[in-house]
């Protein structure tokens, strides 16, 4: 007999793209991470910490942090909820809100993370295909009876992203939560944070590790009406924010001009990386993230996974449907994505 | 109609004892945290963290804490798991194990967690009340079909320990996993992680909160064979132990000699704050852990308690059944502890 619940036995757990060891010499393109460092004044917050800090618990609701955040939104600081990234508000949300046996909701491909977390809560998926140029399938997915509705926008991994009109118009057909992943929103034009003030039933989900680079220390933050973030508040672990996290996020997230900047840098990146992939014969769908999703007609994206890492270049590959012909690239620096496309230019013409 | 799942409307979140401004003029005697520092090393592995390791993805495994751990413990890594302090773990091991509507069975009074978590999971508690003495009510525990049991030790709020005889004894009776909870287990005479060797049914959780004194820095281990970790390793968020967390946790436990000095004098501290308390008139039940239960025959438990916050020292007041006569008192240090006798002692005689 398991000792394990039927649907933990069966789980198929989430896989995080490879990791090298820090002093490897590879371009890491494969997990989205910033390729610059934190804020100054994040680092300089850290070197600073008192050892009470350590020493006490943590705010249960990591106050500090949470009015930051609320002043650079302009958000009362009761609409924001701090997590152990944002995966910890995912899971939050769907223990809150999904009674096992009743189905979460969201587009794919995207992120893998959302069937995960459903599986674990016994939940049924209804999984809704984008089409090729990911435009966001409202009427499917308003058809679908789910107490939640995820979906990332920016989208991973295709880095597209779809109008806030639409997500409103998606939000006014649904009777259960929607719940908008902005992870990579750093990166893109337009944030759907303002649609909370129109429905309790709207929450959007933020992280700092990839604008704020800051993936290592892992902090995210939801905003929604104070009567939703009560039942997120209910499942959370006591102290799920620790206080170093809470201490050099503030910093991190008062730094508003460095952020903008980095963001920037990366975004004029994007730009060069767009063409000159396309120049090799990729086609790139349009991203506004800090990554691109890449197919080339006449090369297996496997093989290409495969030749690049033999070269110290990881990049992201999916077995998945609708993937298994992509690539999925993070916008490194300037000289990372020449070292990549100077690669691919070899693999291509050999 | 309600967004939330019907059992999280309807419960009742752990309250996390009161947590004064950093710089208030309090002694604070009433969560359990250590009064002295965390290892100096530990400090100093803080102050010279590179910003890569907060820019990058931690280790989903927390490896280098693991290794630590499993060295310092004389187990192999992989029978350690590292969770964002152990109500992480805990909330894993519900989660991996329990199925809605089966139960999680402990013995009461106890860390009040296990309860909110087990509401969490929408799974009843059978809850077996100890004597006066705290004696483990093996029988009753053993008669109950429940797929996780949970057993602190030392327990809080008691301080009181059962042998690690009558622990195996209940593991050899019962036929889902046992828990044992050592969270304060750097206080007391014997840990029940060699049980863990015999019985894949076994889990320990430790936390570096309380002996290491780095409460704020949420982080905490299991100890159990490799197959039933798995499952904890399943349903855990992918990155749920930052990176600093792990880096600067590793110096701390592999400074075996600071903690066990440290322990040595809160030991030595309590010996003293006991003989005071039962001079006081107080019965203060054996205790192996950094705090003590008191009860005294003549004297409101909850007025001495807000008598004491009156004079800016804070203990643990529970409106709880076997509770409600008592006060918990973690002990601080000499000075703190000589400062609650003084209050104690012209609070009883006015």
């Amino acid at each position: 007999m398991s000792r394990f619940r039927k649907n933990v036995e069966n789980l198929h757990p989430y896989v995080p793209g490879e990791q090298p060891a820090a002093d490897a010499d590879v371009v890491k393109l494969n997990t989205n991470e910033n390729p610059y460092p934190p804020s100054p004044r994040a680092v300089e917050a850290l070197r600073t910490i008192e050892s009470d800090l350590l020493r006490r618990y943590p705010q249960p609701l990591a106050d500090v942090f949470r009015d930051a955040v609320g002043n650079t939104l302009n958000f009362d600081p009761s609409w924001i909820l701090a997590g152990n990234g944002s995966d910890d508000l995912l899971t939050q949300l769907i223990r809150a809100v999904v009674e096992p046996g009743r189905p979460v909701a969201y587009p794919t491909p995207t992120y893998v993370l959302y069937r995960t977390l459903a599986e674990i809560q016994d939940a049924p998926t209804e999984e809704v295909p984008y089409n090729d140029d990911y435009n966001l399938p409202i009427d499917a997915l308003s058809k679908i009876d789910a107490p939640l509705t995820i979906i990332a926008n920016p989208n991973s991994p295709s880095g597209t992203a779809i109008t806030i009109k639409e997500l409103e118009d998606l939000a006014s057909r649904l009777q259960g939560v929607l719940a908008i992943d902005e992870a990579y929103v750093g990166f893109s034009n337009s944030s759907a944070i303002e649609l909370t003030r129109q429905s309790d039933r709207i929450i959007v989900l933020r992280t700092l590790s990839k604008s704020h680079g800051l993936a290592g220390l892992r902090l995210g933050f939801a905003v929604a009406q104070p009567s939703l973030l009560s039942g997120l508040t209910k499942v959370k672990d006591s102290y799920n924010v620790d206080a170093v996290a809470a201490y050099v996020g503030t910093a991190a997230i008062q730094d508003i001009a460095y952020a903008q900047d980095v963001a920037r840098r990366i975004v004029a990146s994007r730009g060069k990386l767009i063409a000159s992939m396309t120049t090799l014969g990729f086609h790139v769908w349009p991203s506004q993230a800090n990554f691109i999703l890449v197919r080339h007609p006449n090369a297996e994206a496997r093989q290409l996974y495969e030749a690049l890492k033999a070269q110290g270049i990881l990049v992201r590959y999916f077995a998945e449907p609708q993937l298994s012909d992509t690539l999925r690239i993070t916008v490194g620096t300037d000289d990372q994505n020449e070292r990549l496309v100077k690669a691919l230019t070899f693999i291509l013409s050999s």
